[in-house]
């Protein structure tokens, strides 16, 4: 498994004096390299947005890519730097939650009742995936600051993996990392309460309710004080305000031609129940 | 004619979700291909803004290049998609008029009694250009959503084109694409009436009235109230508001360290009248 | 030396009108080279904020790498345009300051006497480095416009030089470059008086007081009406407001968790007061 591409996604903000360095570093070390900005517009320090991107879009990506994502609110703190190595792409984030849906996507399921929603939770490295903590200084910059490990830390680890050296090179194997608790809903017999996870640009209010859980089902949606009768196939069968599942494999509430998120004035944490009315 | 480079323009502003997945599939794809993005800053469904940003740069890039530009409100009705290639390059868009400055840039001029002012008409594929509609699906993502043909539909065939896949594999040619009427100016004998087609980011107007209307000749120009006598050859001979011819070949309406359409209070769609003065 | 990397900072912002067409040109002059965006950002013709990014980020290029920054309120008038040839990197940019911190960085110091604080100031190009005035035209774009020498003329010029075109090509050697005037500090017996020559995006407020002034001595700051006892080695050592030498060499004021700039309400040529304590 091996790419030269590595895609970058951050709250560094359009300044340019992070993300440039970032830049540099990588193209130094691995010439060959193709740098991909995914963006560096996650708000700033909003890991759960943060990590919600990063695992939609790394999917899309050639199998073994370096993906670094540094939303890093606790840099220069105890926190681990984190590489995860899954058969799709390599990944590289501080051990915060980052790796939340990357590692969902894997298969694992942090415990539900370990802590409340969206907090972080230890969660076991996913099977046929392999984590490993950053500890070995001869691949970082020199001196290492403590405010800036994006450029000090992930840059030359990501361009060094994607030059061929192994994973096992960076340092110690560990048996589990941090995910947010995104997946907490409460279940009864005909009903889901979820909670949103993430807004979109459009004002998408994305839930944590899996396709899965609908299974194909009739249901009815309840949200900011709103209800929707059934779940819509797209975005134009909607008239108003619809629940749909989005691409991601979530249940998603979608305002045709505006916001859902501005009409219901809800976001992430939000409360969303479901009450399933049987198959259709 | 091949080239590697497929460059982007959307209105999918600087979340990543969205172009961020459209990189991860030219990449899987073509991992040879240059991605380049040219701006995902279009406003938003702004359809006659992005063609002119589009035909504005694309003139710059090397023969053979693929661009991608998805501004696309009708993303899930029956609009086409449409490949157009050109002797200068290969131009990938929904049919909505995204290719307006392109088409003329090549030699078509739509019928201006056909249509109002920047409404879409279907206009006559230019010579030595050829036109196709996406229809073969195996070159397409699957499944196809019914809201991100630009990951689902756009991508893969850019990806595919700059692989060498020639453009006929992808779908049926066809005579006619869609033009936004943007050159619909009444011309009596000595006055040109025009309209404003563009807004560029320092607030200069952008009219419709082409360079070779003015002939050289010695004008007056009316506009949001305002007169200017004569038309400059540079920013800096103006003093205060001036009309000029830009780089794209059309009098624009600019004033110097200010904003034209801030001082003006005009914008798309606002009129112009050029009253020619005789040879100078 | 030889790179094809070229980087980009500008004051252009997102529009895509201006930066996607100096890509076009950079690619179809050099299709090999790897087209870097470092910032497209700065603040319209800010020349301070361009040049302090741009020595920032470039120090971490590989050696070779081209850098082009154009923040050019002067386009159109008789202001040079320079290539100056660093070991460290190649810099193409108009002759208006925005070389200031990449001239610092190779050992210049422009007379302090010379001019007002940020004022422009003649100064020798530092030995091991070249400067050339950029006045072959064959490498430029024809015809050139008044308005836009980062496309006519720095787009070009980069595109040839990454490709191996000797720098003595594209013009005569200067002695003399412009650099603006960030250094000039009040130094009594045991005070420096400074300013603030950059805020960061972060509030930070960077400022032309050098890591060797303080060398490792303690010290009392005042700025903007409040004290800081001592000089702190990383932001997490900071109890609110603090003074710590940032990664660019310089000494800077941050607020832990908020923003300096907003607390003090200075910003840019604020004065910082140094009182020297003995050594520490």
């Amino acid at each position: 498994m091996s790419s030269q591409i590595i895609s970058l996604t951050t709250d560094f903000g359009a300044a340019g004096e992070y993300v440039g360095a970032m830049k540099g570093i990588l193209l130094g070390i691995n010439p060959e390299a193709t740098v991909v900005d995914i963006t560096h517009h996650i708000p700033p320090q909003d890991i759960a947005h943060g990590a919600f991107v990063w695992g939609s879009v790394c999917g899309y990506f050639p199998t073994g890519a370096v993906h670094v994502g540094v939303v890093d609110p606790g840099v220069g703190t105890s926190r681990r730097a984190i590489l995860l190595v899954t058969p799709s792409g390599r990944f590289l984030a501080p051990d915060n939650g980052m790796l939340t849906y990357v590692l969902l996507r894997h298969g694992v399921r942090p415990p539900p009742s370990a802590a409340q929603f969206m907090q972080p939770v230890s969660t076991p490295v996913p099977e046929g995936c392999q984590a490993y903590s950053l500890t070995r200084r001869e691949y970082w910059l020199e001196p290492v600051s403590d405010t800036f490990h994006g450029r000090d830390i992930f840059a030359p680890v990501a361009a060094h993996l994607s030059t061929g050296v192994p994973p096992e090179a960076f340092g110690e194997p560990v048996a589990e990392v941090t995910a947010l608790n995104v997946l907490g809903n409460v279940v009864a017999e005909d009903t889901v309460e979820g909670r949103i996870i993430f807004v979109d640009h459009f004002g998408n209010l994305v839930t944590n309710i899996e396709k899965s859980i609908l299974g194909g089902r009739q249901a009815r949606v309840e949200v900011g004080g709103a209800h929707i009768e059934g779940v819509s196939r797209t975005f134009s069968d909607a008239d108003g305000l619809a629940a749909l599942v989005g691409s991601h494999g979530y249940m998603e509430i979608a305002e045709r031609d505006g916001s859902a998120a501005r009409r219901l004035a809800v976001g992430v944490g939000g409360t969303v129940t479901v009450t399933i009315k049987g198959s259709c």
